[in-house]
């Protein structure tokens, strides 16, 4: 079996050992690789590929995703559209995404920013401290990752509902779904996370009008992708007091430029895209048991829907 | 029935508010109160009360503490001994315990420090994500508070083990227990969390022994008590590199006087003793549950061992 790997922003050696451990004599070549002959790669192992690039490997049997998100694929117009796209799912990047969430949850629940301000002046006072029961979390987006974060959320007891294009099933999370829905998902919305898909109908999602139904003062968290945010309309709800506070782990551009007021504003937390990183001696497991399905001449789990985007 | 008030670290309006919401008609009495007849008091709610002050309630027919750990109460030579003592178990002053135990182990698990400094110099930069499996956490302490945390660090799948007086059963947490398993249990442990009792066996507790039997590099947390900490013990740790760094919520002296040194020091982090709170709204429904037993003639639970001290 012969692998192709494209990314400039993953580990090429620690994918090596990975797959190579899995699939034992297979090969495993790295793009740009002018001497190779591109009829010998079965499956792609791929982060934003050059556009046509994929295209340009006849006997292609699947697209393997080396994100969550696939918005980095779908950008590339010559895609091949009869070779399966897997989005990955790998419990290690769930989960670290899961940590990020509930971290800056209890940051914000329990006003651990207002307690570092005044440990910078010795100031020894507290604040009530309220139920979770009381605080209410939401979701944007409750696939994988929304899915998995709403559950973390519920075992601290916060009131957790989720907004999504079709009605999902999660015990003890209010579902809201579709346009109509939105307002009242707003509205309830304390501390909202970003956890969608990038596709046409999320892309600037979190707008002037979004962020204006939010109720006064609530948290704002991305760790989807910088594109979902006008970040023109953000700063102005954040300097009007609307919005308390952001943390942004993700932006148009990244690295995020030195001179993007979002590192120094006041009112925004700045990660640099470390909510969760794709660990490749576990993401690798989710690629061989699709690989496997394909082989077998199965349709492999997690197919990206062309069409939906996602 | 008749209550006495003894706390100036609790907010006496919401729990005569609480109280007499539960017991409508009874008489809620506030010390010092010179006119008090004292042989009318049926019930002492309380935080540190002077000694020998409850010896002076002849009718006396239970103390139910202000707090979960009762060292405040115990330091009163004359505390009377024929009346159940109660420790409080309230949800929220658990769970809060809890969220802070969490949020404190996530930041250090994921490094949000070193991020955050990598923030300051708008440096963009990751380091490689463990998965929590890998992550060993200790709890000194697997009560009602050091249980409950353990059991939501096993939501994360930290590798979770506590120490205790006596073994203790909890799914997927190790146990170790007696002095014998101490030095087992710390040599295991990269972030250490202190909930033990305040007793004569654990004040001092952590010492310069205890702490080097923790590996290079290890985190501590304490939200127990200042008391089971040698301070200049741990400020050498510190110094010397040993321990990586320390979140303090509990200090000898509290409020902590403007000149301790833990206020600046760049290995510790002083929260304001905010890890939990005692909600009267939902403690006092703890309250009531034991009153309605003692009332009843039947042992009250969570009555302190006088002998034990918790």
């Amino acid at each position: 079996m012969n692998f192709l790997f494209i990314s400039n922003a993953d580990k090429r050696d620690a994918w090596r050992d990975a797959m190579l451990e899995r699939f034992p004599g297979s090969g495993f070549y790295t793009y740009p690789d002018l001497d190779l002959d591109k009829s010998i790669i079965d499956y792609a192992i791929v982060w934003k590929p050059p556009t046509g690039e994929l295209a340009s490997y006849p006997n292609l049997k699947g697209i393997l995703s080396l994100g969550a998100g696939v918005d980095g694929l779908l950008v590339d117009s010559e895609l091949p559209r009869n070779v399966p796209l897997v989005r990955l799912v790998d419990r290690c990047l769930t989960e670290g995404m899961s940590e990020y969430v509930l971290y800056w949850a209890l940051h914000h629940h329990r006003r651990f920013d207002v307690y570092g301000m005044w440990r910078q002046d010795k100031i020894w006072k507290n604040l009530r401290q309220i139920d979770t029961r009381d605080r209410k979390v939401g979701i944007l987006g409750l696939g994988v990752l929304g899915g998995d974060a709403a559950r973390k959320l519920k075992t601290f007891h916060f009131d957790v509902a989720g907004w999504s294009r079709t009605k999902k099933n999660i015990d003890g999370v209010t579902s809201y779904f579709g346009a109509d829905q939105m307002a009242a998902f707003l509205a309830r919305t304390e501390i909202l996370v970003c956890l969608l898909p990038l596709t046409n109908d999320t892309r600037g999602i979190v707008d002037a009008k979004l962020l204006a139904g939010l109720p006064e003062d609530a948290v704002f968290i991305n760790c989807a992708r910088g594109d979902h945010v006008v970040d023109a309309d953000l700063i102005r709800a954040l300097d009007g007091g609307h919005i308390r506070h952001a943390v942004l782990d993700v932006f148009h551009t990244e690295p995020l430029p030195a001179d993007n007021p979002f590192w120094t504003h006041p009112k925004v937390t700045v990660t640099q895209h470390m909510a969760s990183l794709t660990v490749p001696t576990s993401a690798s497991e989710w690629m061989a048991e699709n690989i496997k399905l394909i082989e077998a001449g199965k349709p492999p789990l997690n197919t990206v829907d062309l069409n939906r985007g996602y």
